[in-house]
């Protein structure tokens, strides 16, 4: 090793020995005819960055020697050097207590530089732009926050599978050089140089070969698994990211719950917070009706309220819906008219014609547009029904259910934002449960989603997702009730993972295909392998996968998944830093295969 | 869970116990108008496995209560069942004292078939064909010597992992969508549709990003990182693989050496073997030299012998070459003709003209065609040089010393096999270290190996190793001389990992693109990105990867790395299983822009 020790672990005791330091210039002063500096490293090979909190690995350095002070005078921020010296106390008045090692400084005898630095594109104290920071990534990473979300996901590793190794779960790897099989989102392909005209596909998630490693037997599967999607890269999302994926056979839900929330317990704890668990579970419809969302954030309250029946009879047309909610704005009755405006673009935004509204005034009068079409009765027992007080402002949506209900799940997350009632050190953590197994194909369409197969209804997981037994005999006469053995954890109105119960039979599965329009030959067709892999002695199973990158985001404080990934691409899917993806040349082309059409499938 | 035991954790003492298994049919008996089955599980939940060895976890169940009985008569091999009975003491005599569970048999009073089988492509307990056995991987993996690899698998990870962590490294994801940058073999393409025409590539290992990585302070990576070669897949080999991958600033060789061999100590203490460390160490000029090989199998001697010398006046005209070595066949005297002729053929199989030999009869007279070309002093005295004695038999190779040793450890290998002289249970591990910076490009070429760049020389390892100290100034005017700061692990005969120091300078860099034939436009235009890095203060550092995949099969005792993968593909680079690749449909086509085709570079 080129140094002794680390900076981070110098201290008052250790006076009076001789070390060798190896890490960057930090910061450099010149003082009364003297040079400092403050070395930092990785810290690795010691307690020290734990001891010290979150900060770095840092150690005075001082060149007061004549010899290795002339050659000190080169130095400048971030140059690599290896400094060997005395620990000594520093003099009266010149101790840090901010950081572990101040009250020590190394007396430089001797300086090699082992890498100059030329002059910085940003300084690594300031903030500078997304591109510069992913341009020159390996700065950015020396950075406090960056490096530290970056050390802190290996930890989330280790804690996790820790976690899995105790449940005696066998880690296993599985191919990303697959076949394409539609999951709702679109495939990157690979050209097969040696079938040309033929496509390996990167896989949105390991799910079908970890049901068939359930049918082989191995009955506890787990795998930090990269997974593709090529989807336009809006809103955080990157085209490879990271599921902790796992399996189980011969299981219930609870069995899959209870593992999944000694993993989460294990990640929390590594933030220093004790997650309770068991940890609460709402229903999917107990999800919608509250909070208009399937992802809830439960930090806070702002409910919505059920209006139809309340304006069965309204004379107010826009109220004539199958579905009227309401979402009250504590003191939003003094919002000027401009803000009110603001919300009716933010409503529009969200693809919803406006928001109507209601202002309570103080002495209990309805004010603002809608008031004025509602019938007597209704002003006078509105308050009471949507629990407004005076100086509230009450926001509506009508429409279907789903429409309107996504419309107040967002104003009431935006209400939070901004009435700032949202704790930022709150963990608020559930499961969402019984869901629905179908939706019909046109709302999935209308929300953005694809809908898998060209039939009336699409799975709202996946195709291989096991009814509740009670729906397992009536799904596919009556797909509109049939619930899902599905869960979906969710954490501060983010979804962190979702798992089931998977179909075990092949005439489960050949029925729920069915229900989405994927009649039997497109099933032998593409998911042949499974289907037929379920007549040899299937086991029950159901597993969950895990967001990674989201949750290691949220563990780190920060928004962007691409805070804890090293190397990020850009919403376009670019590398700033090594410009990928960039062109071919012609023999790459040509020996690809790429160009391959292939033939026409002969008629049988 | 569907179960309360696993069957594997039965005994004696669980007499009178309620249980309740699940697992699958492995075999069936009718015996005594009472029906038996061995009833196999995946013995997570339990100490079973290893307790019993490696024997799979099963229990007897029986099956005499009239109800329960009928219902068995339907179970067939590898039904998925569920039982629940009370755990007996087996009658006398009736105890099976093979297997753990052998004093017990659960009585069962109900029986749940939880997934019938239809009749197997093949019985579990007979030998199947590769493709079979691919196909039904799911049926495959069931069996107890598949499904032991890839349960050893996922415990050489675990020992790896403790192993880093307790020396503070820190696991990173890298991009596996990456930039194409040759690094000897073909990339995996993957067309950009947001970006038409370009291109990523999956990476052929993470080492420009490891590098960086160093820049950016990581000081200590690791990553079990999957890595794609689009090569002919000769030589069991997998288009892709897995890397154990690490990477160490401020480091020596002997650093990373240290940490290998303590990784390399645990992984084989999973099988019970006490690896003494430290490994011995060899310098690749002897390796060659001894045994004709950089990856020598140390289990068994038979060295190779140079006779340049001692042949530097002969007559034979075929040794009149720059190099002439030799390597002796004990009791080889006695082979027939016919299988003097077969080692012709081996040696054309490999692309060389034959190999001499020359026979040592019992009264030390020479035979064979060569002998009666030697001078009287050659023959006299060839015995005693290469080592011979009467009745064996002395093999030669003349050409360069490359091509000559390499036919004469080809030859020491197969004479080995064909004497039984290698220990199956020996394990030999050294390091091979002073590695030569280069190679003229030729050389490469002939050997069947990649030359990157257009250069008269090539880099040995990659273009990134860093030369040792005392070659730094010289190599680009004594190229053939340098040496690499590289180390390579051997394992009988096997290539198990390669590591070197990298370069941590530009200018250093440069030149050793250069050497290569890639001039300074080049280098810019395809590793612009680790050259800036360099500026910036850049630590020195070195590093290794492991053929994880190679590395387990040996662990597993198997000879292919096919065994040790979940779902490997074939020498075509087919998956049997779900038929990967395939083509795509038209609209894949169009959406992911392979067909776009980038505009020309316009002129400057």
């Amino acid at each position: 090793m080129l140094r002794s020790r680390t900076a981070g672990s110098l201290r008052a005791a250790d006076a009076g020995q001789t070390v060798t330091l190896a890490g960057w210039v930090a910061r450099r002063r010149d003082h009364g005819g003297v040079i400092f500096i403050d070395l930092r490293d990785g810290g690795t090979g010691g307690q020290e960055r734990s001891e010290s909190g979150s900060g770095p690995s840092v150690a005075q350095v001082v060149f007061r020697d004549a010899e290795v002070l002339a050659q000190a005078h080169r130095l400048r921020a971030e140059f690599c050097v290896a400094v060997t010296g005395v620990v000594e106390i520093r003099p009266e008045g010149n101790t840090n207590a901010e950081i572990p090692t101040g009250e020590i400084e190394v007396n430089a005898s001797s300086l090699t530089v082992l890498g100059e630095s030329a002059p910085l594109p940003f300084q690594l104290d300031e903030t500078a732009g997304e591109e510069a920071r992913l341009r020159y990534r390996y700065l950015d990473l020396r950075r406090e926050r960056p490096g530290r979300a970056i050390r802190l996901r290996s930890k989330v590793n280790a804690a996790a599978r820790a976690v899995l190794e105790r449940h005696d779960f066998v880690e296993i790897e599985t191919p990303t050089l697959t076949r394409s099989t539609p999951e709702g989102a679109r495939d990157f392909l690979v050209p097969a140089r040696l079938q040309p005209g033929s496509f390996y596909a990167l896989p949105q998630s390991p799910q079908l070969f970890k049901q068939l490693l359930m049918v082989a037997g191995m009955e506890r599967y787990y795998q930090i698994a990269r997974c593709y999607r090529d989807e336009d890269f809006r809103a955080d999302r990157q085209p490879e990211f990271t599921q902790l994926d796992l399996e189980m056979s011969f299981v219930e839900a609870d069995d899959v719950i209870a593992v999944s929330e000694e993993i989460l317990k294990a990640l929390w704890a590594l933030i220093g917070y004790d997650l309770p668990t068991p940890l609460p579970r709402i229903t999917h419809s107990e999800a919608m009706r509250r909070y208009g969302s399937d992802k809830p954030d439960l930090r806070f309250g702002v409910e919505l309220v059920d209006c139809t029946d309340y304006f069965s009879d309204t004379p107010f047309r826009v109220f004539q819906a199958p579905h009227v909610g309401a979402v009250v704005m504590p003191g939003g009755a003094s919002q000027p008219r401009r803000t009110l405006d603001g919300w009716q673009e933010f409503a529009k935004q969200r693809g919803h014609k406006g928001l109507a509204y209601v202002l309570i005034a103080e002495d209990g009068t309805l004010g603002g547009p809608v008031a004025k079409n509602l019938s007597d009765a209704e002003r006078d027992g509105l308050a009471a029904h949507v629990g407004a007080k005076p100086g509230d402002c009450v926001f509506f949506a009508a429409g279907s259910a789903k429409s309107a209900r996504a419309l107040l799940g967002a104003t009431r997350i935006e209400i939070a934002k901004r009435l700032d009632l949202i704790d930022p050190n709150a963990w608020a953590l559930a499961w969402v449960v019984d869901w629905p197994l179908f939706e019909p194909a046109d709302d999935a369409q209308a929300a953005g989603d694809v809908a898998v197969g060209s039939g009336a209804w699409t799975a709202v997981h996946h195709a291989f997702t096991a009814p509740q037994p009670q729906s397992e005999s009536t799904f596919d006469t009556d797909p509109g009730t049939a619930l899902a053995n599905a869960y979906d954890i969710v954490c501060n109105g983010n979804e962190i993972g979702g798992g089931s119960i998977r179909i075990h039979r092949r005439d489960v599965q050949e029925r729920v295909f069915e229900m989405m329009g994927i009649d039997s030959a497109e099933a032998q067709d593409k998911f042949g392998f499974l289907l037929d892999a379920f007549t040899f002695g299937a086991p029950p199973h159901g597993g969950i996968a895990f967001g990674w990158d989201r949750i290691t985001a949220l563990l780190a404080g920060e928004d962007s998944i691409r805070e804890v990934i090293a190397f990020p691409k850009t919403g376009g899917g670019v590398d700033p830093l090594t410009d990928a993806p960039a062109p071919i040349t012609a023999q790459q082309r040509k020996e690809s295969g790429i160009d391959a059409k292939p033939e026409p499938a002969e008629k049988a």
